[in-house]
């Protein structure tokens, strides 16, 4: 059992919940909770680390995972959260291929520019799993979806929605060679109601303060708006994005 | 200028921000930064408080408004965020009565019952401004819309979108003598996008761990369901809500 937060293994669990780039390093980062832990899939699962109260409570669901026992205030260190309920687990980064997103026919992608908020970050990933979105693409300067915050408000949809993060200029031709229209918001964007999403498409969401950059703007296909009523100037990131997937999958009926 | 923290009026505002029982009290509460103070209605101002370097800049903004200029250092203590901006406003709580929603034609509503995060209330407020709701209605144990998180995340909205909060029998009352469809989320319920939102309408949203009360479920007239792909099991609450309005407002084509 480690008693230490001086062990080894702990310091490197506190390490990956900070670091963005010690995650990076290490191809490796870090969940809590049960009800996450639940859906970690077999081959991304490295290590559990579990008081010996959740490892006499859990027996049939740790069958078979590599784990150490940590006492429970050690544990406690390691944990992001105040309550990791007994389980940390440490995982490694999928590494999905952009190409593997079109396997899917007729596919439909969101892309982020410099989202920073963890939490419309987390909550676009399990968005975009329920409208069943092909992939997440995402410029290098979003907010890292290892982030524990954002993992956490995946709710799980991190280990089911493919995700690809690379530079602009890499989408884009992604985009562009596979003859899949990009849509991205403007003031003077056309009514965004009035499009058809039924074909290959992929809608680009930018930062919550200043939208997406003039670069993507003009590179994109086609402006489109978010009718909007009363004084609103812009929605909520998150939000935007949720009403361009659902009204692509509506239009698509695959319900 | 007030230079203490212990001035009567300071320890008000910080009452205020803490208190959601002193703010129903005293029917005020308070906000806090340059962007919303700018879109406070002059009947719900009462006074602002402001640092001398506020007071400079923004002479034209605070022409006829009460106010009261306060050292920095005991803004800050007033405040709830880390930048106040240098101003803080005391705000009367305005006083909707329910039968005042009806003055829009066709009234289409948003009802919460419980709802608990601060951040997803606020987002439902202003989306609800955008998606151009007649108003938001909410049960009693709905967290504080005068909660400083929550009048944040309105984005000003707070202020333009009519709300009530009531018990949930006088909602449903209201619906019920108005011929009001309501409409609740349910696991078995039928394919929202199958159902026609054109005539007066009101969505119901629960609580984000719990969902809809029973009592609530069994007394809406129509059970639907958002369609989810994957293994999503829920949409957060806000994201329902949005999904829900949105798909109102597109069916009445009123952009």
């Amino acid at each position: 059992m480690i008693t230490s937060v001086t062990n080894g293994q702990i310091k490197n669990l506190i390490k990956l919940q900070k670091s963005g780039k010690y995650r990076k390093e290490q191809q490796m980062f870090v969940v809590e909770g049960l009800r996450i832990f639940k859906e970690i899939p077999k081959e991304w699962l490295i290590k559990a680390y579990v008081t010996e109260e959740f490892l006499q409570k859990q027996e049939e669901l740790l069958k078979d995972v590599p784990l150490e026992v940590v006492a429970p205030n050690v544990l406690k260190e390691a944990a992001d959260t105040k309550t990791p309920q007994g389980v940390i687990a440490l995982v490694k980064m999928p590494n999905y291929s952009i190409t593997s997103f079109l396997q899917k026919e007729n596919p439909c992608f969101i892309v982020l520019e410099n989202l920073q908020d963890p939490g419309n970050l987390g909550t676009i990933l399990r968005t975009s799993e329920g409208a069943g979105m092909s992939g997440v693409l995402m410029s290098e300067d979003t907010v890292d979806i290892y982030n524990p915050k954002v993992v956490r408000s995946t709710m799980g949809s991190i280990f089911r929605v493919p995700f690809y993060i690379a530079p602009m200029e890499e989408i884009f031709t992604f985009l562009e060679e596979n003859s899949i229209t990009s849509y991205g918001a403007h003031l003077n964007g056309n009514n965004f109601y009035q499009e058809d999403y039924t074909k290959p498409c992929a809608f680009f969401i930018g930062n919550e303060g200043n939208g997406l950059t003039e670069e993507t703007t003009e590179r994109v296909n086609k402006k489109i708006k978010i009718p909007m009523h009363g004084q609103v100037e812009s929605l909520n990131a998150a939000i935007a994005g949720t009403v361009l997937m659902y009204e692509a999958m509506r239009q698509r009926s695959i319900f």
